[in-house]
């Protein structure tokens, strides 16, 4: 069969050192189960790029990119040269262009970001129940508060006026709201066949094995936020057998550091999925373990991309010690993803994810480096 | 000389409870120190009040309240009585429009609200450092996200779109930013008075005794986020006696919950700052403790009030088991600001403030009712 194709972008930053340890598994687990995928390397870091050629990707990136199967990305952010200050040249707004540009053109409108606090990850809240945190949050990816439109009238005088419109489509309420039911029932098959027994109240006061909680804050945002409300009833009445519930953006970041184990499913905005993915990271044990991913379900022609929730952490980048364990994560959720077509990928993508695991209980308090981790990870997969 | 008038608004909920607590501590210190205030009570709960006169409130609420020098506010949100969910007449977007309408008629900009996790309060971090949290997150509240403009095209059809418009001035983000600085300058030399030392990185490696971080989302929302750190850059000149710090909502989320003893003060949008400052509450010991006030400083016609960050809480409504602590607190707050017109009543506030300091210090653990609590306090003050 033809071999799917993965674009390999290390980005800036730590993005290339993680990235490496990545690409060693995937060449491990290739050899090993002669697995049908092949990748490129896009070396397109924004700031040498920006240099070069005046902007922070090729023209024809999205082109060029449209042909993969799959994008792994390192970290994309990189304002120029750590050590000297004048040449900070891009701002973020510029150099992370290329990630919304990406999530945007490929249309991957689901973001889908676990948090699970495993053994050996560092457990930030005092309550021992922390360790059942189990929840998939799901961000809306592709308008909301990040479609870009707005501007600034009357710029750099006193009389200034900056604006930001946020806009929603039902269509786009819609289909986010319905991927997270879907994933709902995913996730209680899961625990069913695994004997781990979860379950959640419903409105009835009966218990469900699954539940999806909407966020909005429909209080003081009401025209999306009434939107996502009704939508979120109407498509609840699709599963009566996953419970319903509405927080708050206020009240669900609380709620995260009160009660991080009573969330199964959790539906949000673009902006506020941001927020809560990055609580959800830090409670699940902090930016060095999160993997993230960028989803088009839908259309086949367009490539999903793979990328740690953290970003390129120009302060500790070419030290050799940014931990993979994220990207390690997210690789294995790139091959489980490209499992739909191979069933080979989706086995080779839980192997990935138990060695990464087993790796993180045994060793996840001691300090390491970065190739050391990979390391300890590629032993286990031999 | 003249008595400060005080609007009592007890609200919906638990607020009536919380209320009722604090009215008693400012009967006894008037009292006991011939305080030169009195108050009126204005019941006007959100659901009875609509199902009468179909309004939440009066029409000339604002311009009744806009004669006195200070609203103390319990909690406003009603949607109707819990046992009966066909009479849930009021969304949330209706019962809390008059929040929203006071601080916007009496353009309260600044919401203060100080986060300290006091002993006694509830720790939910592992890190024993949270001890040492002591920070004042000063909320934009007049502008931004909650300007309300937006609407809902061809709505409740699949084609729909939402919209909602985030307006923000260089006006705005220029008082909002100068009074964080101001903010952090007294907290500084509170703390030198007190010896309690606390330092910060500036930029040029220096230490400063005090730091303003402020928060925005400028990878994404450029328009405002490039605004507000432009006037952030102007307006720290000023100060160069302040450390200055700059975080993106997530990552900030992300620390707050990673070493919230790092912050001092932090400056953010309208919902941005609703944000942290629920988490700010968490961190502190909860919403049963979190003091919250929206004030405007520079005009005397026009009232500031005073509201714990917690809400009305239908569910434990009428059972009198509410916290009446963030409200105390809250209470004192607002005789301090009052003090700005007489001495007399800062020192109140003071002793109030210690008051219940001493009562959570010694009963913090132990469940009590919300009259407990009150007469707890009221004893200390006796
Ligand atoms: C880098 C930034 C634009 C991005 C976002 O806000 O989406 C990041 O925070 C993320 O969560 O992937
Ligand atoms: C009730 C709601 C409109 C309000 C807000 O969002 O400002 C509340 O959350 C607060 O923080 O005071």
């Amino acid at each position: 069969p033809q071999p799917l194709r993965i674009a390999v972008m290390p980005g800036d930053g730590i993005g290339p050192e993680v990235v490496t340890e990545a690409v060693h598994c995937l060449e491990l687990l290739r050899e090993k189960h002669q697995l049908p995928i092949e990748w490129t390397r896009f070396p397109w870091p924004s700031h040498a790029w920006h240099e070069r050629h005046g902007e922070v990707m090729p023209e024809d990136a999205l082109s060029q990119l449209a042909q993969y199967d799959a994008i792994l990305l390192g970290a994309l952010g990189d304002p120029g040269p750590m050590d000297d200050p004048e040449r900070y040249l891009l701002p973020d707004s510029v150099s992370l262009a290329p990630l919304l540009d990406m999530r945007k053109g490929f249309d991957q409108w689901v973001c889908e970001r676990p948090a699970r606090l495993l053994p050996g990850a560092r457990q930030y809240l005092a309550d021992d129940r922390a360790r059942d945190i189990d929840m998939l949050v799901i961000r809306e990816n592709s308008e909301g508060e990040y479609v870009g439109q707005g501007g600034r009238l009357r710029q750099g005088t006193e009389h200034e006026v900056a604006t930001q419109m946020e806009v929603f489509t039902r269509r786009g309420a819609e289909r986010i709201i319905r991927y997270g039911f879907e994933q709902a029932r995913l996730r209680a098959d899961a625990r069913r066949r695994d004997g781990n027994k979860r379950d959640f109240p419903t409105l009835s006061g009966e218990r469900c094995e699954s539940q999806v909680c909407v966020v909005t804050k429909r209080n003081a945002l009401r025209y999306w936020g009434d939107m996502y409300t009704e939508v979120f009833e109407q498509v609840a009445r699709d599963y009566p057998d996953v419970a319903t519930h509405h927080e708050l953006i206020d009240a669900a970041c609380m709620k995260f550091v009160q009660a991080p184990w009573a969330f199964d499913v959790v539906v949000a905005s673009n902006l506020q999925g941001d927020i809560l993915t990055d609580l959800a990271a830090v409670l699940s044990g902090g930016m060095g373990v999160a993997p993230s991913c960028n989803l088009n379900p839908d259309n086949p022609d367009m490539p999903s991309m793979f990328e740690p929730t953290h970003g390129s952490a120009p302060d500790i980048a070419g030290q050799g010690i940014a931990d993979p364990t994220a990207m390690l994560f997210t690789t294995a959720r790139m091959l489980e993803w490209l499992g739909r077509q191979d069933p080979l990928l989706a086995e080779a993508g839980r192997e990935l994810y138990a060695a990464v695991a087993a790796d993180l209980a045994q060793n996840g308090g001691t300090r390491r480096d970065t190739r050391n981790i990979g390391d300890s990870v590629l032993n286990r997969l031999k």
